[in-house]
């Protein structure tokens, strides 16, 4: 076996054999197929495809390079959710206390965020005290004795993945569907869970910008899912406009924690009780209220539980950027977009996201907004918030705002888009 | 500028920017766009293609990574060819000292063989004493005295071209013709020649397996030549079998000599005699007989002064293997094919290429032909004589061989391919 026929035959248009595949996922993981290799092999993936069968071997070759995790001895069944990443998606926050209530047990092994969709570890990690980071046998504990977990992956969970996605990432060649697919699924399956449901986004702040891409990638990744015997199904959801009125770190948690408190925003309830239900389904527990567990507060308690537990303070004060510089409405109407990419990069450039792994992240940055489609708006009116520590930000941030909404004349008729835009199972 | 979004510009089928192209060639060369970069834009150009305008400007950018040279000192016309490989193709060797004896001055800057194709300055180096390696001074010397000079190509000359290259031949992304094109015209470009003839090679022994191919990748060089200021004409010439009766180093000096001494096998005569009219039409010579210049001795004469200002005795007896084995037709018949690339595979496993570039060669390894197609073969008869100092390759080199040729029955009418397919200017 030799890493250019590999090469060849994906760049020529053919099929990869398995044997090619696990060949060549293990010898990159030895470092034997050499980065420029594999990249070369993932700008073909890219732009030639892979079908079904090669994207199973992918996957099963990924998860082969590393551990397989367990939650057998829980006496709880499993569900997780992964969402591909989305503009203010804090809906992890609520979700995995809500599930957990509800009776499922709900081990969230989450990312940091790259480029404009936040990390949900960051956004934790502006709670005091609360730690990212937890052994296998913290992150079973915790999630035993509050029915949630919300912590880093460890390093022995498909490594070869890990590796692949950073090249990815420095490569050009992070926006494959058989790539993104296998690589999230892989995690999902080494990691153990017996349920899973996936949040594809779709719109400006998404990955996919097209309902036929998100299709395909989510239909794809059932597939694996289900082909592993994780019961998997996915919701495509709407992400042309921000999640809630907040993007950012701290801004989301506050925002989580009124959703943990019967309130906040509408979409990111409907969200949350969306995805719970599917969650819940997955795993089997037929008579939960979900509903019910956010009014009644059971929700929060474990929210509550689940912070302590991982040494936050779900008391403490939330840090609070140092400036603040306020975009009011220019004109009075109709506010009828307000586009989830630039509102993503905003509060990126303010500092809440990073542009490499090893940077660090505000806590406070980010961008709040006061209107959402469909709001009418008064000229003058304060329209979006931005936060930072760093206020010769503003301009930098304030470029990638200009052309992000429209008002139409008052009275304009407006629907916005369903959350839940389709359902794949 | 940042390479990732040069890769997505390609990868999403967009134009390169000159700008881009500047930068990119110059970062790389500089090591700031990293190997696995390069190699993932390699494969989007290959597999995306690029129009004539970037191929104009990335063969600018990889000139400008480097030295240019100037021959506008010499008293005589500059007149270069460049094959693009094939199988027994040794017309470099007797066709410099013939183009060299009609009054143009013939800088040979040339490489080593890497696979089934040898390399000229593996072949002459079978001739004792003779060195590749010449200072800029020494070669302008060389060629200032003797009319031609055939030497390694210097460090200084398109580095670009040198990194890009060495990575493309480990990725899978040789075979790309915006990319050969480049690389050929950018050192032959950089090496200041006034004129220059490509002999584009098509067939199976041939990068190009089809005249489409050959013709576009023809075209392309043509025109980068000749808006570079270059006179540059194309040939493309047959390699569906091996040129001449030889395939390996000192086996085609031998066959060189021939050439040069008024006899050798006709497609190598024909061949060599085409080409020289071409480069001295192209270097403005109007009222030179090369045929003659063969017949009179006087392409000889160079011939041997060349290879003595290199160090090399053109008297020495060449280097003969150590082993032969000799392929005798099963039956009696027309020889219809034998093909160039399984002859070519055949004399590189006997020792006369290399797999990695650090490998050395054998002088004496190779495969002598004993017939070429159009000619009839009795059962029994030498077909194919092999030659190496190893001979537990003999084996290896077979498994290349069994179908390598096709004999039909008696009195089958066969008609040869023309050596010149078509020619491009």
């Amino acid at each position: 076996m030799d890493v250019i026929s590999v090469i060849r035959t994906k760049r020529d248009r053919g099929e990869l054999s398995p044997e090619q595949i696990d060949w060549v996922i293990d010898a990159y993981t030895r470092g034997v197929v050499a980065d420029e290799q594999m990249s070369a092999l993932a700008m073909a993936i890219l732009l030639n495809g892979m079908n079904r069968t090669e994207i199973a071997r992918w996957t099963a070759a990924m998860i082969a390079s590393g551990e397989r995790m367990n939650f057998d001895a829980l006496s709880r069944p499993t569900a997780d959710k992964h969402s591909t990443g989305g503009v203010g998606d804090k809906i992890t926050l609520p979700l995995a206390p809500l599930v957990a209530a509800c009776g499922a047990a709900v081990p969230q092994l989450s990312g940091r965020g790259l480029g404009h969709t936040g990390g949900t570890l960051d956004k934790l990690e502006s709670i005091p005290g609360w730690r990212a980071l937890l052994s296998n046998e913290e992150m079973l504990n915790v999630l035993d004795t509050t029915g949630a977990v919300i912590c880093a992956a460890g390093d022995g969970l498909a490594p070869a993945d890990k590796k692949l996605y950073a090249l990815r990432d420095v490569t050009g060649t992070v926006e494959a569907i058989p790539l993104i697919a296998s690589s999230i699924m892989s995690k999902k399956i080494a990691e153990g869970t017996g349920s899973l449901v996936l949040d594809v986004k779709v719109g400006t702040g998404a990955f996919m910008k097209t309902i036929e891409d998100a299709r395909e990638l989510a239909s794809t990744m059932v597939a694996l899912g289900t082909d592993s015997g994780v019961k998997t199904v996915a919701l495509l959801t709407d992400m042309s406009t921000p999640l809630g009125l907040t993007a950012g770190n701290a801004l989301e948690v506050r925002e989580s924690v009124e959703v943990l408190a019967g309130g906040g925003p509408q979409d990111v309830v409907d969200l949350t009780l969306a995805l719970a239900r599917e969650m819940l389904d997955a795993a089997g527990i037929k008579d939960a209220d979900p509903e019910k567990a956010l009014a009644d507060g059971s929700a929060m308690d474990v929210w509550r539980r689940m912070i302590a537990a991982q040494g936050g303070d779900p008391d403490a004060t939330l840090p609070v950027a140092r400036e603040q510089h306020v975009v009011t409405a220019p004109q009075s109407g109709v506010l009828t977009r307000l586009d989830a990419y630039d509102i993503g990069v905003a509060a990126w450039r303010l500092g809440a996201g990073r542009a490499r792994k090893e940077d660090p992240v505000q806590a406070g940055a980010g961008v709040e907004l006061h209107a959402k489609p469909g709001d009418t708006v008064t000229a003058g009116q304060p329209l979006l918030t931005l936060h930072t520590d760093t206020p010769e930000k503003f301009e930098y941030a304030l470029q990638t705002l200009g052309g992000s909404y429209d008002i139409a004349p008052a009275g304009t008729s407006f629907t916005a888009n369903p959350i839940v835009l389709d359902r794949i199972a």
